[in-house]
């Protein structure tokens, strides 16, 4: 008995994305062990295909061996001891979720809000950094929840002033938007696979600048997390090969395959083509009542948060979204927190970010008849 | 431009195993989102197959996001708060690592230790759980560093005794060897999906019971971890379908895969399997000077430690190790710790345990004249 065949999706919500047949191929392969030296050759070429996308040329750059959410506590838990302080720039879901972990590691947390669907006030967090004086400065790139970037050049600017280390989450923005760690002085960065790198969720790519490292290694105690500890990885990824856990093959496999097909298409073809699907996609909804939520200066183009039109807030767009994806295969993401029922999260992301899935989308919309009088 | 074709290895060392091709053709099928119904029905069977395999009823049964030692965090990390006791069993490099996490915990800890090869003294175990009153009771089923395994049940009744947790390291034995978690009492176990599972690493299964459960609901600090803490991951698993963490979609399809091919074999003659296999192993090389490191009471099937003959240890068995990998495309596994050059750990896990993998590894070694007279 083999398994019956999936129903086939267009994942237009805010990830995963759909994988190419090509990654997917490439996870099917046969194992190799997790010491065997093609195996750690192909792992060596994995790191070498980060470094460009987080625009670093950090060593330790590697695929965590979990999600984009443990990135995160990575990032903060090997940063943060018991009783140091942190400033997070909350501008939505995934920044709250930095001050709920960082809470967990036992650190002061300052947060810095914003409302949804505006940007951080690099003068706030300026103001909050210089007060506090804090050990990390963490906020996120490409906030999925509102579809809004951060000023990320000023507010790390900021964070250097008082020589405190910098935390990025870059799960939406790896490979479809620029992301330049080293430029902006950013120590610790992580993201995703299952956004605009177009692999199936599972790891999580992370960067440690070379003093981020060595604030790892200085800790008067122990980092919380053995799974997640900097020091301990920093053993299998370098020359030693020390074993620390068994790295998931399979996930490699289509990952490396995924930055492979990034590296043959070139970052900026890569962001372009992200802002051009996000284009078509703004223009093509428009005449059927939806309007970008977010102003055009801080719009992530992989994630488009649209304000419904009137008659589908509430019950109606949870019921067109159930048909959206039953009817037509199509997955669109709906609202958060505050702004649930009241806006779409549309994603174009990585190998999706194409007109003709935008076409997709809006020959559906048009045959449920949204947008028609009466 | 796809992948160059990797080099066929048939992964006898201690995991991972190879994965069957219907496995590998489930992981690459197309991606479903982690909230659409059609993947919530599959993550229902994963949960409903992984039941029996753990002999238990527990609801909270479920694949974490993770390798097997995050699975060991998880269970520990919310069982226990700053200051608590627990007493881990350490036979191997696994009980090792247990209390490395425990420590990082903030627990107390407590050692009881046996030379590498020997079982945990179920004795030495009451005595120190009778002195110390432990919150937490912590041991490895099957010590994959050693290939030994453990009394399970009579330390888990001495743990009931001071109405200790106790958790149990599942990972090398989990449909290998019985795995009763109800019967035993065992309240926390986490396994791999590399082992005896055959599926690619990446996952860990874990098990809590009610009581478990409560005990984390009732904690008086939060979980240190967010990505693994049991209470958020209850509201994915359970009913509400929360949105905590993007599931691995594909490497859940693997895994499903691999549990229906379990469910099809049945779990005795799955273990039966392994038991012959290990027989033709140790008697196929004897005649070549390898001997058990443990006695017959308490030796794995899924993993046997093989005390090398005098003329191997050291470097040459490192070379044979590499011989054998690169000439004859087979894995295996060195010495841990004290027993690295002494002796060799050799796999024959899930669908790896059979005979002809067995002949496959006494012909290369006859090819490589060990055993051969001068």
């Amino acid at each position: 008995m083999s398994s019956p065949t999936l129903p086939a999706r267009l994942l237009l919500g805010p990830g995963p994305s759909n994988v190419p047949e090509r990654v997917r191929r490439a996870m099917a392969q046969p194992l190799l062990g997790h010491l065997d030296p093609a195996f750690l050759a192909l792992m060596d070429e994995v790191q070498e295909r980060l470094r460009p996308l987080f625009g670093t040329r950090n060593p330790f750059t590697l695929p965590l061996s979990a999600t984009g959410s443990a990135g995160m506590e990575a990032c903060l838990a090997n940063l943060l001891e018991r009783g140091d302080d942190v400033v997070v720039g909350v501008a939505g879901v995934f920044g709250e979720r930095m001050a709920d972990v960082a809470t967990r590691i036992g650190a002061r947390v300052t947060r810095v809000e914003t409302e949804p669907g505006t940007a951080l006030d690099p003068d706030a967090m300026g103001s909050a950094i210089e007060r506090v004086r804090p050990t990390v400065v963490s906020l996120v790139h490409a906030e999925t929840s509102t579809g809004v970037y951060q000023p990320v050049e000023e507010i790390a600017a900021a964070a250097r002033g008082v020589d405190a280390f910098v935390v990025l989450d870059c799960v939406t923005s790896l490979s479809g938007l620029p992301v330049e760690l080293d430029a902006w002085g950013v120590d610790a960065a992580y993201s995703g696979t299952q956004k605009c790198l177009s692999c199936p969720p599972g790891l999580s790519p992370v960067s440690f600048s070379e003093r981020a490292v060595e604030r790892v290694r200085g800790r008067a105690t122990p980092v919380q997390s053995w799974y997640l500890d900097v020091t301990l990885l920093a053993g299998y990824f370098g020359g030693e090969r020390v074993y620390h856990h068994t790295a998931p093959i399979s996930a490699i496999y289509a990952l490396l395959e995924g930055l492979r097909l990034v590296g043959e298409e070139g970052l900026e073809a890569r962001a372009a083509r992200h802002r051009e699907a996000a284009g078509a996609l703004l223009e093509g909804v428009a005449p059927l009542g939806f309007e970008p939520l977010v102003p055009e200066a801080i719009r992530l183009p992989m994630l488009t948060t649209l304000r419904l039109p009137e008659a589908l807030c509430g019950a109606p767009e949870a019921a067109l979204r159930r048909r959206l994806l039953t009817e037509h295969g199509i997955e669109v993401g709906g609202g958060l927190g505050k702004l649930a029922g009241a806006i779409w999260r549309v994603g174009l992301m990585g190998e999706n970010a194409r007109v003709e899935n935008v076409e997709r989308l809006l020959a559906a919309l048009r045959a449920e008849r949204v947008g028609a009088a009466g």
